[in-house]
């Protein structure tokens, strides 16, 4: 067994497994005796494949990363209303960390403690305050309410679409409850929970 | 001055000094050792005071569900229209999270390997119950939006509140933003962000 599953090892697979062992340990706590152990290879095979933790840690990271600024490309974030764009955007980055779940917990939750770490701070803050500007830009549109900070309603916005990282799960049985999910983040976010608003 | 300390330490600053130690270094990666150079006292001062780290635990998500659980017997959490009663209590349990910022952070973070980490997560999830039921009263009075589930509901004003914990930190100098932060993400979850509301 052991052999078969050397021999069917690829870097994508041993990806998967890191992202999880990092997930469940901590970056910091995981050693590449874990890895080892979790891939069931030997860690010369792991070497064979990467030159240590920190490189697997990079491709994670950058697989969330690359979805989330694809988000930024897409007709539905270029073009049109600010409002309607950052409404898109929000949808787009709760389908995306639903799509790439461990991915993205693993990208929320790194520290800084090394370069790799404190480069995918960066990127992550780059990508929030691209919607900041999108934020922004719908406000001076006056399509978003004036009475509350842009820093604060997008800190509040990425809390709550982040929170997702630690209750959603994907339906047992395959079913899919993504397009539910991701409406209901835009509709609470731009519309709010209440039926009848009160004058502004 | 290490006399002068243990002369003067008292439970609730050695409280203080293991909470900080709890949210640095995982209630689970934290030894007694630790805390007791952390405090500058001795281990068995410590003992003096407490049976162990789970103690401390104990003690200061305690002080958080206290706080939390407090906000559900005030008058504005207990009289009224319920829409009335769920946004007091977001409102409010901002400001306990904001005020007790290290014990919620600690009661949000606990993992439920001990005992004491189980209950304080049992009761966590019904003070979310408590809020859900809540939740569940306003939607009876058709005074939230009826196309959103209210379980996605609560996990998503949850998601947004507790992101705070994150967050947020007290202004330097000591000024004070906590009525506008409370205020903003009360506007939020409720109105949304924005000005013009589609119609239902």
């Amino acid at each position: 067994m052991t052999t078969a599953k050397r021999d069917t090892y690829t870097p994508e697979t041993l990806l998967t497994v890191a992202v999880q062992v990092f997930n469940e340990r901590g970056y910091d706590g995981t050693s590449m005796e874990h890895l080892s152990k979790a891939a069931g290879i030997s860690k010369s095979s792991i070497y064979h494949h990467v030159v240590g933790k920190e490189e697997l840690l990079r491709r994670a990271v950058s697989r969330a990363l690359d979805g989330l600024f694809g988000i930024l490309e897409e007709e539905g974030a270029t073009r049109g209303r600010a409002i309607a764009r950052v409404e898109y955007v929000t949808r787009r980055t709760v389908e995306v960390l639903m799509a790439e779940l461990p991915y993205v917990t693993l990208l929320l939750r790194v520290r800084g403690n090394t370069r790799t770490e404190r480069w995918a701070m960066e990127r992550r803050r780059e990508f929030d305050q691209r919607v900041a500007d999108l934020l922004k830009a719908a406000a001076a549109d006056g399509d978003l309410r004036s009475d509350m900070d842009i820093r604060l309603a997008t800190r509040l916005l990425f809390g709550m679409v982040n929170s997702l990282v630690e209750w959603y799960r994907p339906l047992p049985g395959g079913g899919d409850d993504r397009d539910q999910v991701a409406e209901a983040v835009v509709r609470l976010a731009f519309d709010g929970l209440r039926t009848v608003r009160p004058p502004q």
